[in-house]
């Protein structure tokens, strides 16, 4: 069985994407959580994680680290990962790698912090760009794929990659299209994404440099989270 | 046949990775060369490339956008884009996604510039790490492996991601283990890597962008490109 590594379910927004993939696909693992250490993780991540990041899969004697690599392991095992139709399959590829190396600015202003809801104190011409270019890409994927999902019928790996995307809109109301905001909501509604926002809402371990950048992002309007 | 569009051989890190998997595995496609325009190259890249971004893949009316998503689709049809054995495939895509997201001190301050020499000003602390990081992957790899190349006997996707690195040690001298020095020189000596130097020194369009982040990261001390 797999082992997945992954840190707190309120800030972790690469861990949340292979662990919704795994979980929507009904695929069995062994979670492993090992929460974020104030100043720097890297020490106790490095115990598992060459890179000193999570998530991290460990599946025998095998490790994989990064969400893409942990993604087309998965997928030699499980076809259902990808679309089945190559030009879907090409296409999600392709979404998920922008996702993977892309969207700094939105990553960096409005870190994921699933259990409180913030403010903006503005949307700069560099997010809005992020945002718009989100519009466009989920706008083509739905509507050439025929949805619900980005890549057509079926949840697949592309969809799990916007999974924190999903999360940010919701804490910080981000302005998206009717197309998106809908979207995000189907993603918001599947049963995996419900059971991460769930734990996440009753984490009670804080990490105060990730707290730290709501307020750089704007003003805390609530805090949904367990004390 | 596959289209690759790329931009100028001097500069374009990202267009060189998928390029030079192709040449080496001996994969015909046809070049569409589209250099950088000084301020901003957007405009004209988004006339084939969703993000406006290179390096960007056409295969009959399939755009394939990003390096690593451009890897795995040629690894549909030609299986020997990645290592055959299950746990160097495995080690090979962490390594090659690790690249594609991290390493971006080393990214930002040595740019890649195939035909100048430079050096350096200082090795600051995010720098080194980046570089004692490369040693340790790059040494994990090739003991694990047998060599030559990171995951084994034959050049595969994570040597073609490594290797602007190689480039940018010959421009900036940067210093590495014997063991990591001698595989960029393997990498060099490869046919792809000297057609695509060859080709960087002879070109002469410059963008002025690119070449001012020289003065950033040091000093100019030989400039073998073309005038
Ligand atoms: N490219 C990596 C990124 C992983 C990453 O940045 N993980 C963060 C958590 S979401 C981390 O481990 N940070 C360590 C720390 O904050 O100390 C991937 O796709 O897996
Ligand atoms: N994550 C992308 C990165 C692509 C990228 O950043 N490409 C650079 C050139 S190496 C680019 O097109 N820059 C556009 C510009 O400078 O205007 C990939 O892996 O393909």
């Amino acid at each position: 069985m797999y082992a997945l590594y992954i840190a707190n379910k309120n800030y972790s927004s690469w861990s949340l994407r292979p662990w919704v993939l795994l979980k929507t696909l009904g695929i069995d693992f062994d979670e492993r959580f090992v929460p974020f250490l104030q100043a720097s993780s890297y020490e106790e991540f490095r115990k598992f994680s060459p890179t000193g990041l999570v998530p991290c899969l460990v599946d025998g004697d095998l490790t994989v680290w990064d969400s893409l690599a942990i993604t087309e392991y998965v997928a030699e095992d499980y076809s259902q990962v990808w679309p089945g139709d190559r030009a879907a399959r090409a296409w999600a590829r392709s979404a998920a790698a922008e996702m993977h190396s892309g969207f700094a600015t939105l990553r960096n202003i409005c870190g994921m912090n699933v259990g409180v809801r913030v403010r903006m104190h503005e949307i700069n011409g560099a997010l809005q760009t992020n945002l718009d270019r989100m519009d466009e890409l989920w706008s083509e994927g739905l509507s050439r794929f025929g949805g619900p999902f980005l890549a057509g019928e079926t949840f697949t790996a592309v969809d799990a990659f916007f999974c924190p995307v999903a999360f940010r809109v919701q804490t910080y109301d981000l302005k998206l299209s009717d197309t998106s905001l809908a979207y995000c909501e189907r993603l918001l509604e599947l049963p995996a994404m419900k059971e991460w926002y769930e734990a996440g809402l009753a984490e009670t371990i804080r990490d105060e440099p990730h707290d730290a950048e709501i307020g750089l992002a704007g003003a805390l309007i609530e805090d949904l989270r367990a004390v």
